[in-house]
């Protein structure tokens, strides 16, 4: 899928098909994740993924009012800050944004749909603890869930004219 | 481009030519920001965009060690968080970080080089007052710098075996 095209037409999709999505595919969605910038390349996105009839999709569950779209995903990826690589909270949780960001484009052009749950951080530090992670170290950021769509997203963007500060102007002659 | 290829391919330039940058490229690099996810959809990234001989070029040198990159640069788009459309710090820095990848993505498909410089915000709230704008409101959050690329970019990434905090297995049979 061509990358303005992918950019502007993705959007967040919260139901799926039972449909299973192969590995390969969730390797290209981490694979871009990988490939996000970070302050001093710090790269410190650190993913577990979590598919089938793995229990901890109801751990995740039991930490947001978003449990039915994690149980309809084929799969999730909870997305951590791993604090020994972390340098600046800022830069950081925008690096963390780039690499989520990635992926969704990623899903989005391998013909699925994922959507970014952020509301499950509100359960910090007790959903890394269920999940037998290090909560010292690691800080869960966002679940991303993914699957084949079964309806199209639909959520509007303001347009370029709100977002900028002052007018752009054509190229002078 | 094709999006896989321009996640993976797509590397921070910091060398660029004294080419032109058409307005038209200017405004789809903006759009693409435009389209990137945001916390209950609230799209609080707003642009300010310095190019040619804007004298707020040598405001944004002026406080930060890259100013070669900036002079060199094209163009250049200061992003902000409006604090009136904010809502939660680690989520808005999310979002916004998600709005500078599409920025550097679409740049990349378009031909260009782009490079994020969060380094600047250290300077936060000065470098906002500077720019004339209510630093109240307005939080430079990094400055997109962007042109004809003069030199590749080179940073490695982590194999992916080193962000997973357990082994993926393949599809079982």
């Amino acid at each position: 899928m061509e990358l303005l095209h992918a950019v502007a037409t993705r959007r967040s999709i919260r139901h799926f098909t039972p449909d299973p999505v192969p590995v390969a595919d969730i390797v290209a969605i981490l694979e871009a994740g990988r490939f996000a910038p970070s302050g001093r390349n710090s790269q410190p996105w650190r993913f577990l993924v979590v598919r089938g009839d793995d229990p901890r999709r109801e751990t995740l569950c039991a930490h947001t009012k978003y449990a039915r779209i994690l149980r309809e995903a084929a799969f999730a990826v909870a997305v951590f800050l791993d604090r020994e690589a972390a340098y600046d909270p800022v830069k950081d949780h925008q690096g963390i944004g780039a690499c989520l960001q990635n992926m969704l484009l990623a899903a989005h052009a391998l013909g699925l749909g994922a959507v970014w749950i952020g509301e499950i951080i509100n359960q910090e530090p007790a959903v890394t603890r269920a999940l037998g992670l290090d909560a010292d170290r690691y800080a869960l950021m966002a679940v991303v869930a993914a699957g084949h769509p079964a309806r199209p997203g639909k959520s509007a963007r303001r347009p370029l004219e709100e977002l900028l500060l002052e007018p752009l102007h054509g190229d002078e002659a």
